[in-house]
């Protein structure tokens, strides 16, 4: 397998294409095939054939701006797909939000039971680490492992995507103001979505400016993705989501729809896309087209 | 908080209480302290103030062993303590063991709620890799944070201990033989067990050979521990274990008391302790006096 390399003047939609093949295959060489079975089939339900990829589109598109090592932020966009394909697992479970539809296909829980889900989602995290931590691989020298494990521990967990979650839980039902719900959807989604970016970054050499640019630009995704998710929630049907429409609503959990009502919603996400391109431009970076093009993609997608 | 340094001469009860002293230290200061309330809340109420911390133990006793850092050893062992703890509380759950007690006190779920608990966990393996993955700390450069974040995740991960646990769910109610159960037991219990030994070592430097008979001493203790906790779990009562007893028998599962008869597995438990002696002995190293004590503790104790 080739790892993603820059073809000059590719189309976005044969460049994307060419990124989730590379992603596809890796996941499907690197997960599951050497675990006990039930554990093995868990681990690549949940993460297989499913999906938009746009965290680790995100980590491949920053790789690039930065001309960085490819084959690094290959296994960087598999470690953080993992990430994010394991809080999916649990969140869909009956104790979190009990959901039976998860990319157009039973939940894993569903399909393979709740103990194995929760067994599924906990490998996926280990898996996730040891990934970015070979003993073999040249294109990741011992720091840029290490850099790459400290980035996404901490996107991942209590400050990070875990932090969100129980900040969710912790207000079903409750009325939040905006700061309240922008701070919960950082950690929540946000996070990663950022931390992706940065992932990517890593696999490059970047000054601070830059650094800090692209960290404004994967903060203003993060935090329109969210955005669109609570529009689409209540203005796509299941079928086209893939997933439970109108779930918040009916879980009575705050939403910027709920917060802000749909049209204050749809100009705030255009609001960050654009905070999003203003902090590419500041990064003086020469290749961030794929960046511009994942943020078009972000805020314009239908499901 | 002073790091764990050898003490010439002190007795094995003088220096664990110096090592858990340090241990409990760390965990408190680096726990849930800046979590979302309810969340730091559930971590530190599943790691704190319990368990015998014989895997911290173990890293601080290897770490002696090779004469490493000892600045280094600490975060391993907490780490390390972390990954055991988060996967006390998964397998306490109402999908798993379905148990209420744990240390002599409500299990976690049984405290906070089902979902709580499960994010509890996951946050705790997301802080085992962050505290592993310091960017300010002299004593983990680079290439030791990605050496001790790559034997965790494969430890705690599909082939490590959440392999075991899928075996182990797969086999409930079923007839295994001894090599089945080992092999379960092997990846279960023993791989973090045994990863313990092993990162403890990688703070210092030890040769191939060493390195060996440090992951032979770490299998052998490690089964041993598993065969230990199979007796307790059918002579000793509840109050005694700080869990609920007989429940190995009570839901049916295999264990070394079931498959080989009582007096067969003390013996076995004997044998294993002497396997690890001998290994310890065929390391060469100098100071391995902890490791042969903790020997002792784990096939001797009584809870």
């Amino acid at each position: 397998m080739e790892p993603a390399v820059a073809v000059a003047g590719e189309a976005f939609g044969a460049w994307v294409e060419r990124a989730l093949g590379q992603v596809e295959s890796a996941l499907e060489r690197w997960v599951g095939a050497d675990a006990p079975a039930g554990l093995g089939e868990a681990m690549r339900y949940g993460v297989l054939d499913g999906g938009k990829r746009v965290r680790p589109l995100l980590v491949l598109a920053a790789c690039e701006a930065v001309a960085g090592e490819p084959a690094a932020a290959l296994r960087a966009a598999v470690a953080v797909e993992l990430i994010h394909a394991y809080s999916l697992i649990h969140d869909d479970m009956p104790c979190m939000d009990n959901d039976v539809l998860r990319r157009g296909k039973p939940t894993v829980h569903v399909r393979f039971g709740e103990a194995q889900a929760m067994l599924a989602g906990d490998a996926m995290q280990a898996l996730a680490f040891e990934v970015l931590t070979p003993d073999d691989d040249p294109a990741l020298p011992p720091a840029l492992q290490a850099h790459l494990c400290r980035l996404l521990a901490r996107a991942a967990g209590h400050r990070g995507m875990a932090g969100g979650q129980a900040i969710d839980l912790a207000n079903v039902g409750r009325a939040l103001d905006e700061a309240a719900l922008r701070d919960m959807h950082r950690r929540k989604t946000g996070a990663l979505l950022e931390v992706s970016v940065l992932m990517g970054a890593a696999c490059g050499t970047v000054d601070g400016a830059a650094w800090k640019a692209l960290a404004a630009y994967g903060a203003a995704i993060g935090l329109a993705f969210q955005v669109v998710d609570d529009i689409l929630d209540v203005t796509q049907p299941s079928t086209t989501l893939g997933k439970t429409a109108g779930k918040d609503v009916d879980a009575n959990k705050p939403t910027y729809v709920s917060v802000l009502g749909l049209d204050a919603a749809r100009a705030h996400a255009r609001a960050l896309h654009d905070d999003a391109l203003a902090a590419l431009a500041r990064s003086a970076l020469p290749a961030t087209r794929r960046l511009r093009e994942l943020a078009d993609l972000i805020v314009e997608r239908r499901h």
